[in-house]
Parts: C-alpha cells; sequence; structure tokens
C-alpha cells in the first residue's frame, strides 16, 4: 500500500515538494486546505504522515501549528529547510506582455508586490491557493492568466516560467515538519536533533539552569522560544530544539530533563535537515 | 503643541486605545495603514511616538515588527497588555435580524467565523481596517451593515454593539509597545524592564552562560526568543525581555552583557506593563 501524505495546499506546492524530497513519489497525496484539516486526517488514520511548515525566516515560529502538535500530540519525525522561491508560471507560449492577471494566494501577491510595480496593467487577484492556480491555468487551458508558484508546479502541469523569484525579499527559508500520529520506530542511528517542551515556573533563573544542564550533556541550541502559558500568570512554557552527536548523550538530558522541569515533553527525535 | 501618535489602524481600534490609555486625548492621531507607513511618519518626524503591536497569544512574536524596530533603531519607551474583543456593531436600532453584510479585516472576520455560523444569511465581506468600516457605517448613515471593532470604535461613533465577544478564542492578549525615534531622558524611577537584543555563536553552552549572568544580576526572564541570523549559518540573534526590581542591578548586567555578548543592542527600558 502507498503511504498516503498529508500535505497543506495542493499538488505543486512547496508542502508538495517536501513530501517528494522525503518519500519519492510513490505516495498518494491527501491535499489539505488548512492545517487543521491536516491534523484531523492524522487523528482519523485518513492519512500516514503529514507536512507542515513551522517557521520561516520572514515571519517566524507559526506558533498556531506549534499549539497543533502539542495539543494532538503529534510527532516530529523529520524536517526539511527549504528557500521559498515565487516564480511567474503561464501557459506555454505565452509572454508577460500577454498576462492580463495572475490569481494567487494573498500571501504570494503581498511579497512579490514590488514586482509588479513594474507591470501596472495586470491585475491581482486574490484566490485560494498558489499551486493550485497553476493546475486550473493548465487544465482549463486559460490565456492571459499566469499564477505564482514553485517550480515543482511548472514542472507537473507543464507550465512556462514567465519569470525566476520575483518575491520582493530573496531569503525566505521555511522550515517544514514531518509529523506522525504515533512515533515510528526507526531506530537511532540518525537521529541527533530533538524537539522539547517543558514549563517553568516564573523564578529568577530557573532556564539557565536547565540550559546549563543541556550544555553539560552536550546539547548545542538550535532554537528557543517562549511562551507565556495563557490564564496562568508568570508561568511560561518554552520550546527548545537540539543537536547532538551522541544519542547516549541525549538519553542522559532527557533524564534529567524529566525530573528537573514541570510538564516536559518529547515533541520528537529526529534527523537533523541541516548539515 | 499636541503630541502627534501614529497608530497602525484607524480611530476608533485596539491601537487608538493603547494611545489614549497612555497619552489621553488631548492628542492628534495620525492613522498609519501600515507599520512600514507607522515607521516612516516616526523617521521623517511627522509623528512623534508610534504604538505598534509587537506579540499575541495566537500567533506569537510579530516578528516582522521586531526587525522595523530593530533595523530603524528604534526605542520602545512603554508597553500595555490588552486583551483584544471583537464586538459586532451597527447603527442605533438595527437588530442582527436586520444586517445583511458584515464588512470587516480578513483576519477579523477569521477570528469569528464560528459566529457568523450561525447566521448563514450574513454576507462577510473583507475590508482594509476594522475600525475604519464603523467609521463608514456612522458617517454614510449605512443600514444592514455591521462592523467587527473594539467597543471604543462603537462609542467614538456612536454605533449600538449587537453583540459582545464574537471572537472564538476567548484569550487574545496583544501586546503593544510605544516607540520612538529617540530615547526620552524620562528618569529612571518608573524603570523596572528591559528589552534586549544579542548575537551568539553557535557554541555549546553560550546562552546559558549569559542567562547566568542576568540570573546572578537578579533580572528575571519575561520572553526569549531565537531567530537566525540570515545568511549567516550557525549565528543566532536572542530578543530577551528582563523585569528586575532595582534598576543599578539592570544597569550592571548591562556592562556585563555588552562585554560579553556580540551586537549587544537595547531595544528600550521602560515600565513593565503587567501588575
Amino acid at each position: 500500500m502507498k503511504k498516503i501524505i498529508a500535505i497543506q495546499g495542493a499538488q505543486g506546492s512547496n508542502h508538495h515538494k517536501v513530501a517528494l524530497d522525503f518519500y519519492g513519489d510513490a505516495i498518494t497525496l491527501k491535499e489539505c486546505m488548512s492545517f487543521d484539516a491536516l491534523v484531523d486526517s492524522l487523528l482519523d488514520n485518513t492519512a500516514h504522515i503529514g507536512v507542515m511548515a513551522i517557521e520561516n525566516t520572514i515571519a517566524g515560529s507559526i506558533i498556531p501549528n506549534y499549539a497543533l502538535i502539542d495539543t494532538y500530540n503529534l510527532h516530529i519525525t523529520g524536517e526539511e529547510y527549504l528557500n521559498i522561491h515565487h516564480h511567474l508560471m503561464a501557459l506555454e507560449g505565452q509572454s508577460i506582455d500577454d498576462i492580463k492577471e495572475v490569481w494567487s494566494h494573498p500571501m504570494a501577491l503581498l511579497q512579490c508586490k514590488e514586482f509588479f510595480k513594474k507591470y501596472p496593467k495586470i491585475k491581482l487577484v486574490e484566490d485560494v491557493d498558489t499551486a493550485e492556480v497553476a493546475k486550473r491555468i493548465a487544465k482549463e487551458q486559460l490565456q492571459g492568466i499566469a499564477a505564482i508558484a514553485p517550480s515543482i508546479a511548472a514542472e507537473i502541469f507543464n507550465l512556462a516560467i514567465l519569470e525566476d523569484d520575483i518575491q520582493t525579499i530573496k531569503d525566505n527559508a521555511t522550515r517544514f515538519v514531518i509529523v506522525q500520529k504515533e512515533a515510528p520506530n526507526n531506530g537511532i542511528d540518525s537521529i541527533n536533533k530533538a524537539s522539547l517542551k517543558f514549563q517553568l515556573n516564573h523564578k529568577r533563573g530557573s532556564l539557565a539552569t536547565i540550559l546549563n544542564v543541556l550544555s553539560d550533556c552536550k546539547m548545542n541550541l538550535t532554537k528557543i522560544q517562549s511562551l507565556p502559558v495563557i490564564e496562568t500568570p508568570w508561568k511560561y512554557s518554552f520550546f527548545v530544539d537540539v543537536t547532538f552527536n551522541d544519542y547516549q548523550d541525549y538519553k542522559k538530558a532527557e533524564s534529567i530533563l524529566e525530573i528537573m522541569a514541570e510538564e516536559f515533553k518529547i515533541l520528537g527525535t529526529y534527523k537533523n535537515g541541516r548539515g
């Protein structure tokens, strides 16, 4: 049986690209129109695996997605960092002078606003999804309409890229995580990163104490984020990512944190997507 | 001369409420349609003071606003925490059964989507700003149209609140900061909080070392957030907020951090908006 991979958005999206990078094309894709729908499909077992954007260099952490993973006790089992490129694409044979309208997600239109200042005749129209527009252009052979989507959408739907990298901010790296309802039993060989969550009271030095433990156990901190615990004044949740060389060092840190930190939780252990 | 206060959004918005809470109503309000426009008005001296949302409990830190403060070397000189309430409002004498359309900002519509499921006949129409719609309803005496806005908008524009607190998530606290181009010379009496930024190399234990210093100097950490430094692998920026009882303790911490941390920067010192 093919693995069913739930992605946010449509075929040809960046989420689809991450699914292909991880699992190749022998998969069944389940397109979800929201992150909530994606989580639902994992919980009701209509998908085996989910691909979820979790942070990017423009907007920072996507806190609602952290909350989904935390609330529904999903396991992070992998990660990938992707540089987001917005390309302008249309039917083969069309040039940019033929384009009357661009249909895309409001966020993609916003990120490419500067580019379109050079083309005041092109009308920008909000649509639900970037890649889905590419599909519609191909299927209905729409002349004069362009999509803003990743290059994978041009490949899948046989569209021509009229202009590369039209986003204003050129470096928009996005981190995606692979999430599953149950932690798979993959062995520990390739595991060198962990995502942890814990709570601390607002007592002076409490975080420093925990970070000292992590440092003593040879954990390298790659991310830290505090969030106030809603309705509990002076109590904070911390989301921490660490990388390590030796899994035994990590297990030692884990054992100490279980004792020292409140509400300690392992969101996942997986292979570092960087370097 | 009245102080000119730049706010994001229009009169009657939550940003306006914060401006009133801080400076009373003897102010001239400058309505800005984006945070970039707000910063521009400080830089070109067309406004003295800016009010800017910086984080909320639903979405976390508003990283682009941190970037604006950092890039343009603005000073945080105050803060306020506000619980965001979305109220449905229309002309006096209208009841909810009279309402045919609700015009509001896409984010407000999204946050109140659940409420409108009970009223499928009401059409939701995207508009640029929440409070500006309230103003338009009052000015043009629009029958059958409702706005979603804070209660201050109902007061200012003499509208009737048809339904209180229609947002799905009831606890959406937002933190606003007061920003200025130059740090005012206000004395140190009421100052018990500081926002700091520094960089660290990805060396094991480097953050723990800094947090130990802060703890030794009796600083209480209320927020910590790491952000990768774009285009510099393994280097991280940290945004840290601390509260303290004694300003001299803070000055000591500041002196040590100046020596120990790279690119150390004080984003502002101000009075804690909580408790």
